[in-house]
């Protein structure tokens, strides 16, 4: 625990438990915006019915006051903590968070994750079926944003009960949806954490994205966008491409040094071809070859489009007028060598709620790990989130007039 | 002028001049390494003839001091200053610097500049034709290095009658080619003045290079390498991806945001669709597609390898070892914003210098055009450059004992 975690409260500073997995889950559907209800998007299109896929830990309270919304990131889904059957070798991507005994405890919380709209997790996306033509949508899916993603969540949380969160918690896309619920339903967010992220896409970030698209797009397997059918290819070669170039903005460059380790030494140790002679290369590779199992390609162009559009002050006359409204407790938590959303982007949120008079703390984490940081520094994070939300039990009760 | 450049000496301080254009030039051509010569590359395979495409503006001086060797970088060429011809609309790469009375000061100066071994600006390459088949060498091509590529900077002197030069100056890979001429010929460099790179590949930025590389080999128009052929499409798509990549990495956040001005303000400018809705984006993909028209995809390959495997201390105790037998008095040059090669990756070639007793200076940049700056930033770099050249004009001479 880093010195920091101690101005939060003496909670974080003594935080320390016998911690658990969350155990065997299972991945739930609700089909939301149903006929006659439907999804009006910010695009101006409508969609429905959409189906959400959705897993939940732990057990919600009777007065509904102990949920916790956890929002992923580009290439998450629902499956945050714990494992699908007993011989799965690999947890839920944040299992290091959520469980019985952690930061999000789930012997206390009800935790939620669902994966977003666009994605290819189980939630509607392009690779759906349009139950208009009964195909699968493909490009004409229609183009969603983070807005789009937090109005299904919100979905959702009716259909489970839940008037008022106690918190919504994300990293990456996944605190940019924190931001915007707690702009989009500011009667229904007690606490906000948004993670290694911005108020809006950095330029940069646009730029990466941007080349990860095109890369999908030159592969001709991609065939705009129409290659679901029987016996066509994926265009796996430039998913592939746009998840190395990705990897690369998760890390740091000591955080590569340090992970792939010294550069060969020995002349014999170059191979003098276009082989993998580094230990990065090799790494990328794999990652990108990886990736295409498990995720859809036009998911990846959907959800890549949703995060450049975001913007949240867009439209109005300053992020401190966009963050007004909002009546969380924000805890902002930022990683010291993160190169996609440096401290600085996070410490612009600050400034914006401080502006706006908002509640705010501001939590940096000292770290080489760069962007993928959020879902590695466990040691870092857990004792100022447990603390932060443990402090959130308190205060949390229907809107009284102290959040006004 | 920044202050920083007054610490070199009142030369800098004082530089101004009346510049103008190195006029219309014409890219050479000389043949080296001609039977029974051969050239003998660093992964032991031999090539030959190899053709060498350059150009000098200036006069070469009676005793031959007064040349200096331009090195380029990735995607460069011989045509580092002035026009081809009266029409041209663009300016060699380097003309900034490059023209009478600029830093390099083509009425004092005799400047060359070639383009490098593996290159597809004249100098033989993949695209060229191996004399042994007939065929173009395509992926045949042996696997080049910057001591290779140096190796025939140093036969092309020889052709010229140059047998010291009084500087070589290069920025990024242009650099590496200067550092790695300084340690192969020592007597042969008076002055070096390596610019925006590193002693040694860093890891990220082979990250980077590697993504870039299988973007192209993503492409199926790349076929293995063997795409000359009559009827045969380029692998267009993959060298764009490539590029654009590229050039994320040549900019600055800041630079960025600069560049691209604020993001779109109001709803309408959204397209909701994979259009460029962004400045950022429609300038990638302009630099993508106008750099298919001009560049080789394999020499795209190849020069990114050798600047991968680029390893001044590889096989050596450490960095200062390799540069011990170095006779160069040197100028290192960073630029503050400059993330592919930033200030401390130069930093460390001037420690290691010092640590060898060698007469380094160090003059960093302060700048948000990162790494680009070396192409830009004409104003703070000529006075420093100029006042190097001409102290090192006193002290050139036959190798002296206070070199040694």
């Amino acid at each position: 625990m880093s010195d920091k975690g101690k101005q939060i409260g003496d909670v974080a500073a003594t935080f320390e438990a016998d911690t658990g997995s969350a155990g065997i889950v299972k991945t739930r559907h609700v089909t939301v915006a149903r006929p006659p209800d439907v999804l009006t998007l910010e695009c101006g299109r409508t969609l429905g019915p959409v189906s959400v896929a959705y897993e939940t830990y732990g057990t919600l309270s009777e007065a509904a006051d102990n949920a916790i919304l956890v929002c992923h990131a580009l290439s998450g889904d629902a499956h945050v903590a714990g494992f699908h059957a007993e011989k799965d070798q690999r947890a839920g991507w944040w299992d290091m968070l959520v469980g019985p005994g952690k930061a999000l405890d789930t012997e206390k919380y009800f935790v939620i994750c669902a994966n977003v709209l666009g994605g290819c997790g189980g939630t509607t996306g392009p690779a759906s079926v349009d139950p208009v033509s009964g195909e699968k949508y493909a490009t004409s899916f229609p183009i969603v944003t983070i807005a789009d993603m937090v109005n299904v969540q919100a979905l959702l949380l009716d259909r489970l009960g839940i008037p008022r969160l106690l918190a919504a918690i994300g990293g990456s896309m996944g605190g940019m949806q924190v931001l915007q619920f707690a702009v989009a339903y500011p009667e229904r967010l007690h606490l906000a954490i948004p993670i290694a992220c911005a108020a809006y896409q950095p330029t940069q970030a646009v730029a990466f994205n941007e080349v990860g698209r095109q890369a999908i797009m030159a592969d001709p397997d991609w065939n705009l966008g129409e290659y679901y059918g029987k016996g066509r290819r994926r265009p796996d070669k430039g998913l592939a491409v746009a998840r190395m170039l990705g990897h690369i903005t998760y890390l740091s460059d000591p955080a590569m040094r340090e992970k792939f380790g010294d550069r060969p030494q020995e002349a014999r140790d170059y191979t003098f071809t276009f082989s993998a002679d580094f230990e990065v290369e090799r790494y990328l590779r794999h990652q990108g070859v990886s990736f295409t199992g498990r995720f859809d390609a036009n998911s990846y162009l959907y959800i890549t489009k949703a995060i450049d559009y975001f913007d949240l002050a867009r439209g109005r006359a300053s992020l401190a007028e966009a963050l007004r409204g909002t009546r969380s407790r924000f805890l902002v938590m930022a990683f010291s060598s993160d190169w996609l959303h440096p401290p600085y982007q996070l410490k612009e949120i600050v400034t914006a709620l401080r502006a706006s008079h908002r509640h705010v703390t501001y939590y940096e984490v000292a770290t080489h790990y760069g962007h993928d940081a959020f879902l590695l520094e466990r040691e870092k994070m857990e004792g100022v989130i447990a603390a932060f939300l443990n402090s959130g039990i308190k205060s949390f009760g229907p809107l009284g007039s102290q959040e006004r």
